[in-house]
């Protein structure tokens, strides 16, 4: 059998090697257009920010090396233009040569990745608009940047490399603009979570810039401003990073069914509509583990997963991909961000009766150096209790909490089963109330009533109107607002009729919460707890 | 109703708080013999080591705060010696004034912890002889540390208190040594994980002396010896670890029902043989989640999740504790070590059909800075694919892996559904194929042959006898130990018979399955592959 596979980064490499081991007789051909194969896009970033301090590191194989120790042949400079399905052979343009090729195959691979988008604007062909998807990109970008040419940079597209390459631009002293043409940015998150991630960003000197469009560069031959829907933005740079676009220019009118997003649609073998070609990697259109419905995710990790089962199916098992969940992570100045399952949003679009929360929990022991909170918004289903969803950001492994959740939503766990977990604590790694289970009791106590909140949307909706804010913190620390002392509540609270409207306001939502469940026992019927309290929604509670 | 709690620690106090305010018109009263109440015991070793710098850390709350906050009343300095389970009463004596007091109950809570075992040596009365149960007995410990007369400290007891003291009191310059009766310290772990660690820890400086009893002290009022059944180690300082016993001698004759070790057997209400007393925290004993055999879980996480449970049960609400995985994690110098769920041996004792694999991953991008090594152990069932355990460490977030595999145990899950599982991925935090996604992998290739190993136990019990041992690395490394190079393997190699037995072997276990793969497809019958390589086994594998 001859297996042939266009691409070579994950996708394509990995299907290759596993192919290989699971059966060495076939014949196995990676055509790719590019020189490099199999490098680390997600590290290019950080070699822009000197992180990884050399090229070399970015480079898992060269095509030699891959050769020899896998068995699958390369050859590089290779684009495939055309697809005859019924001959089964792709025509292919030798970039070198210059010459037209043709490859017979028994069973072909899509894996050609994605390209980044290039908005038609003027002036992206000037000095210093950058992009961040090849090694070559990050080595240009890197350069610039260590020139000392810089001082101002713009990226366009708040996604997890955009805002990557922000921080490491702004490491090496650039000062950093993200603009991005939806109202926020961090796709993926529900939007009281990437606000805070909006005015954490912006205390560390990187500014966002939302709803607003890119419009061009003007520039004498080099970046000087940045155009954009709301204003001109001085700018020694422009980075580019405003999405990707599958790579299946060559399979228009062969009969490959594609999404509208032209990917290739695949079904949980991997196989298009053609059961001789499989797609993987950043150019397919893959499912939603919990939804099933389409899903698009171009991340090196379902690229391996999908090399796996591909490989595996092509030899003669019959494996399905159950498909993503959109999980994510991502680290910034000060603060990663997590996600995994389905946003309150898509939930509700989903059919979901949605109970969420937001919660503000220890991320290990309060005395031990280092301890953070996690920032925690949970989704589940109120009526069934099905786990949905979670989205963390913090100082701290927030990517812990996002994995334990990965493996409750993959296994359709409720509420219920994730209470009375036997989690890992010891001071340095956690709490003594792991704080995954921490939000799950508070979820549930919302869920049964004996909690009862306005979350940040709500609050910033403004359902709080008519409520009166009660300080429930420690000791006074709201500015304006009246302090009620939970510790010397033993009854009727003076000057608070039974039936007022309080929102309770404390740090982390803690104490606030058992100031409500004191005012209850007194007779006090509408009080509010402020989820997430000042931390997550600032002190400055009066406005809006 | 009247609630009376003995013990005012993690149990006591989560217990009181929670049913205060589930029931703010039960009375609750604390009776506690010492002074502290709710104190971060697993902070202690911290301590020590002053990596907590100030004591008033270590206090959660003090009594009268902790009084304001819930409602509950306390009594300190009150230690219980009788129960009369007719009257429902309890006798107790007040150790300020020497009175007997009593105290009347509707529901009873026993949580009155437990107390480290001083076994009847001599010289134990000695100056310099400590332990690791208060905040006291830190702070005695700092300050001999601090004083600088201790150059030399033996910690009897391998368990993870022990060892925590053992990496304060070296961090501070002090020579430690620690001894444990058993073969191994670290209990929960496999031989072979624990042995890894003692070897590790050797390499720090820290000694293990193993299937050693103590057996005294000797010095002039402070201590100068260690004797044990080995040999007497010169020191000036003794540390007992040895592990703690319940505090229920009160509880003699009262019908009680008591497990052979002195804990009082609950229910999964955590209600003991008498329906109105229950009985949490370190003094408790409950059983295994996944074995339902009965368990003693003396964990500060433990008793924060029975301190809820059975305040909810005594409020009138119907809730089942399903157990205890047996997790734990603890940091050492260079190395975390985390475990859960069932070992090799416990899962063969419980008729299990065991399946191991001890495997070498990267714990995040191998570029990125930081990036290091997680050595893994899973546990599976061959015929069910059950997934029974896991055991890693690391320098890395082993906690992670740990929580990961705590959802997937308490879920039921196979070691099937646990493939091709979407989780958080970006090179600060893990790999493209997730640590725990890839042992996953490693060992469902064991489970259906397409990997053939010699584990780390098989090799050291003399499995491997007759078996020419091969260097499967990337380059030549193991000293006089033939080199075949698997890039070069395209056919028969020469000078090997195909059906010679060969041990394969490299730096983590990859390389040599690779070589095991391709070595198959051309005849050899007969090879095994070492897990987890040289990283596991050490380099020199002539040896025994």
């Amino acid at each position: 059998m001859k297996v042939l596979v266009i691409g070579g980064v994950a996708a394509g490499t990995k299907v290759a090697a596993k192919l290989k081991r699971e059966s060495r007789e076939t014949e196995v051909l990676i055509l790719t257009k590019s020189e490099d194969i199999s490098y680390a896009g997600c590290g290019l970033p950080y070699y822009v920010g000197d992180v990884i301090h050399e090229r070399s590191q970015l480079i898992v194989n060269t095509p030699e090396k891959f050769a020899k120790l896998t068995g699958a042949e390369v050859e590089t400079g290779i684009e495939v233009t055309g697809l005859d399905r019924e001959g089964r052979k792709v025509t292919a343009k030798d970039l070198k040569s210059g010459e037209t090729k043709e490859y017979t195959y028994d069973k072909l691979v899509i894996a050609t990745g994605a390209s980044p988008v290039v908005p038609p604007l003027p002036g992206l062909d000037m000095k210093n608009v950058f992009m961040m998807r090849t090694p070559d990109d990050a080595e240009a970008l890197r350069k610039a940047a260590e020139s000392g040419t810089i001082k101002r940079a713009v990226i366009a597209g708040g996604g997890f490399i955009g805002l990557e390459v922000a921080e490491n631009l702004q490491s090496r002293g650039i000062r950093t603009t993200v603009l991005d043409m939806l109202p926020h940015i961090m796709p993926g998150f529900d939007p009281e979570m990437a606000e805070f991630v909006e005015d954490h960003l912006a205390d560390q000197g990187i500014m966002t810039l939302l709803d607003t469009k890119l419009e061009g560069v003007e520039g004498d031959g080099t970046v000087e401003k940045v155009k954009t829907s709301r204003r001109a933005i001085k700018a020694d740079a422009l980075v580019l990073s405003l999405g990707i676009r599958a790579n299946t220019a060559f399979l228009a009118d062969t009969g490959i069914e594609l999404a509208p997003n032209r990917t290739v649609l695949v079904d949980d073998h991997m196989r298009t509509n053609d059961e001789n070609i499989y797609a993987l990697g950043d150019c397919s259109m893959i499912t939603n583990r919990m939804t099933h419905a389409r899903a698009w995710s171009p991340m090196g990790s379902s690229a391996n997963i999908e090399g796996r089962i591909a490989a595996q199916n092509i030899a003669g098992a019959d494996v399905s991909y159950p498909g993503v969940l959109g999980t994510g992570v991502v680290k910034l100045p000060g603060l990663n961000a997590g996600r995994t399952g389905l946003t309150e949003q898509v939930a509700k679009e989903a059919g979901h009766d949605v109970v969420s929360v937001v919660a503000v929990v220890d991320d290990k022991a309060h005395y031990y150096p280092g301890a953070d909170s996690f920032l925690v918004k949970m989704i589940a289903d109120k009526t069934t209790g099905e786990f949905l969803g979670i989205q963390v950001l913090g100082k701290g492994a927030v990517d812990k909490m996002v994995d334990i959740a990965v493996v409750a939503l993959s296994m359709k766990a409720t509420v219920q089963q994730l209470e009375h977990l036997d989690f890992a604590y010891a001071p340095p790694f956690s709490t003594a109330i792991h704080p995954f289970a921490h939000c799950i009791n508070i979820l549930l106590n919302k869920m049964s009533g004996s909690l009862d909140t306005f979350t940040p949307v709500e609050f910033a909706e403004g359902k709080a109107e008519g409520y009166k804010v009660i300080d429930a913190s420690l000791k006074p620390t709201l500015e304006g607002v009246e302090f009620m002392n939970l510790e010397e509540i033993d009854g009727e609270v003076e000057g608070h009729p039974k039936d007022e409207k309080m929102l309770l306001v404390c740090a982390k939502g803690k104490r606030a919460y058992m100031l409500q469940n004191r005012l209850r026992y007194y007779g006090y019927t509408n009080t509010k707890v402020l989820e997430g309290g000042s931390t997550f929604n600032g002190e400055d509670l009066t406005e809006d």
